[in-house]
């Protein structure tokens, strides 16, 4: 490994500004008539200028983010709605905010001065299902739970599946390339998308990508632009690959003394060779707070929880199940307990699946101050990131809360803070801050899976070095000569050109 | 699917023209002592000029590829010699022809006017194997069957495994996201590739990725080098992701009475959700000219072969095997064998491995020249792709043999001819056009891992539409404005800004 070099670059990076901001333009005047015009090309009530309805649209899940400003709502019905409205932006120099399900939590989808919002969650249709290539080609706006219920009749499934399953859009998630809890085998949603149709800053509709399974004509633009946030472009389109319909896992499910045992177990595990199609931890003040939420009779006396499936065939599966159980107890394990019934394994994932839910009754019980990161790590660093968040829980006084995607290194820490009280708010956010941080300084990443959007975008340029900062700009750039698309995501450099 | 609106793209894309080629700019004069004082900064030996060794290097192995006028080879022996010829690069516009093994086939790496050839073969080392996380890093220079064999003794596997496995690099195999007989399970070198260390344009080293499981800050610069053929920089380490030890599969072989019924089969089983760990098609002119190479014992009546494997559980594999079977019979196989004897499959792969010699010596018995194509399809389109084949044989004359990952999708005809004979020749230049026209016509792309180098540069305005063509060379420009980095290599309208 290339540590050293690599905190060297770090640490320069840190006192080298980015280059090539894009650079402020004047926007055009625009008054009313030039929006009446926008709106009469296209579809019938697709634009509203309604200032309810454009602030009830204007954020999404995260914390601390601005989200005032925009001055009207485009719910497009059509590619050539999305393809209209980019072209009155370029020639008017006028923001443009992509928008799908609004269930982000790291404010990609917030509305910013003068901008429209460019919301896609009409465009929710399946376009068609191809067996013989096991491929789906869908508009957008679809919910990632209506694709997979979608499929299911075809025996087929689309794997990717984040903790907001059941209320983020397709297009939310190739935008952020989300991930979920099946990665840790089935890999991101990256994994899974053919090609895509997009919409370029200027109107232009293009296609990135072969449908086929291999393509590798020119520069990948399609993997370019998953993961972009609405910063190249608008994704009006996309061919995903799928796989035959998941089995029915196994589930194992282990407690712990504390949460270094049950992380250290992870990461033995994984190195010992396991492939578990789901490996998930919750530490005590998460199980305390999911019993308090539901009836989910998980242990209360445990310092931590693991729940582990795999869907291999019997034998394997039974196999990993027995690695898994004896690498707990060598670690510390309180208990470790088997089902295959499909319905017990249903519950415990149900239950995890409760914990943003359990989070929020808390918060609101206390203030009503969450602060939910993102920080992913080698799995072999998780038991120390531990000790660091026991480090800011003891310096801070703050309840920091603990779930993970452990099989992969994905951590979920939630600060939680009164809201109504300032100095626990900034010390909160500074804490916020510290976990990033500490991830950074373990090898890891200040996001795994939710995005830089508005409420990392000064944290960039921690984790990036100099030269990959300014490429990201320049390639930004390239793609978006105006800044018209989401500024001020992202990019915390780069300056729109767009109206104030 | 969109194929009405992807078609109308397309042809609009053919008739107008990529925009924004970047400007040639003029370049400083450069002499004999500049050279000198670069060679000096690099390590002791590693620039040469001369011409004698600097044209040995100046080709990979593609046919009609221009490979003319470098003036200086150079073997780096250290990123920081990498850095230092860029920086030296910029400073005089001279354009740099990165360079690894030189066994591609597209002409990525052949020499240019006025180029520096930098070659990092001898940049070839294990940096360090990280057997908790499953990660290797590596610097770009190693063959891809060392790796393996390095590997081996840890019980861990990196899977790519192109058809040049033995003589390819990991650094060209990531320039051109490589691809090989196991994708069909196991993916390609894309979906392996958790960070990489480039030196861009200017010389500045950067670090593209993060080495966990996921992640997600920023733009995935690191998914757009992959396969960028040395247009944006130069991959100088690569930490690459690993899985445990591949096991001992089982193998089928089954023979059909003509090709169309072979590629039925794929089709079928692969709709029927076979999961095999390759899956290879050969007509039969190649069973007919590898019999002439060597003993393989290989039926000389079939009409074409399929060689199976699968390496799941045991008893997943049988019921893989056995549906294989039946699907083939349907089709009307003239036989089906089993064997799950190790040194059988090792046999059967590696009589299919030796295609390209025996190739080579068809070739070389009938004048010499051999074409090979890289068009990858829909599966359901490879029946109908054989019979575009037929055609063209039909209407050329020539011989046209076919081997296919086929589980893929991904076929590799090659077009034999008397290369003494100049109208001949140009009859198979215009017969691999055709075939690649097929392939678009079919869903396909015109490269499915062998890249767009110098031999298909004309071709890639056919395959993307123009919106796609111009943010390909909007971020070539982004990163690469004085166009020093391989010029004239996938980008037909791009200008070196260098010394002719």
């Amino acid at each position: 490994m290339t540590g050293d070099q690599g905190a060297s670059e770090q640490s320069s990076a840190l006192r080298q500004p980015a280059e090539q901001p894009i650079a402020a333009q004047q926007p055009a005047t625009i008054d009313q008539s030039a929006i009446d015009g926008l709106a009469a090309r296209l579809s019938p009530g697709a634009l509203t200028t309604d200032p309810d309805i454009v602030a009830a649209h204007a954020r999404d899940e995260a914390l601390f983010c601005p989200h005032e400003g925009a001055i009207a709502l485009v719910r497009a019905a059509s590619v050539d709605d999305v393809a209209e409205v980019m072209r009155f932006a370029t020639a008017n120099r006028v923001p443009v905010v992509p928008q799908g399900a609004r269930s982000g939590i790291s404010g990609g989808a917030n509305g910013s001065q003068g901008a429209i919002l460019l919301n896609v969650s009409r465009m929710n249709q399946v376009v068609a299902v191809n067996e013989a290539e096991r491929l789906v080609t869908v508009q957008p706006g679809i919910i990632n739970q209506d694709l997979k219920n979608h499929l299911a009749p075809y025996g087929l499934s689309y794997p990717p599946d984040p903790g907001s399953v059941a209320l983020s859009s397709i297009g939310g998630n190739i935008a952020t390339n989300a991930g979920g809890l099946c990665c840790v085998k089935y890999g991101v949603t990256r994994d899974y998308v053919r090609s895509l149709r997009v919409v370029l800053a200027d109107g232009t509709v293009t296609t990135l990508g072969p449908q086929t399974a291999k393509g590798v004509a020119g520069l990948d633009l399609r993997h370019l632009f998953i993961g972009s946030e609405g910063t190249l472009g608008i994704i009006v389109e996309a061919t995903l690959r799928l796989v035959p319909a998941l089995p029915d896992p196994l589930t194992a499910v282990a407690t712990f003394p504390d949460e270094r045992t049950g992380l250290q177990t992870v990461a033995d595990f994984m190195a010992a060779g396991g492939v578990p199609s789901l490996l998930e931890f919750l530490d005590a003040s998460s199980l305390s707070m999911l019993n308090e939420f539901g009836d989910f009779g998980l242990d209360a006396e445990a310092g931590s929880m693991l729940i582990m499936q795999v869907d291999e065939n019997p034998f394997d599966s039974q196999s990993t199940m027995e690695m898994f159980a004896e690498v707990a107890q060598r670690c510390g394990a309180l208990d470790v307990a088997y089902s295959d019934d499909p319905a017990d394994s249903a519950a415990l994932v149900a239950a995890r699946r409760m914990i943003q839910p359990a989070y929020e009754r808390f918060a609101h019980a206390h203030g009503g101050g969450q602060l939910l990161d993102d920080v992913c790590l080698p799995r072999m660093a998780m038991p120390e990131f531990c000790d660091r968040l026991n480090e800011l829980r003891s310096r801070s006084g703050l309840t920091i809360a603990l779930v993970a995607h452990a099989g992969d290194g994905n951590t979920h820490p939630s600060v939680f803070f009164d809201a109504s009280d300032a100095d626990e708010t900034a010390k909160a956010q500074e804490v916020f801050g510290d976990i990033m941080r500490a991830g950074l300084e373990l090898g890891g990443t200040i996001t795994g899976e939710h995005g830089i959007g508005y409420l990392k975008r000064e944290w960039l340029s921690e984790e990036l070095d100099a030269g990959a900062q300014r490429i990201q700009l320049a390639v930004k750039t390239a793609l978006d000569p105006l800044g018209i698309l989401n500024p001020g995501k992202m990019f915390a450099r780069v300056q729109p050109s767009a109206r104030p």
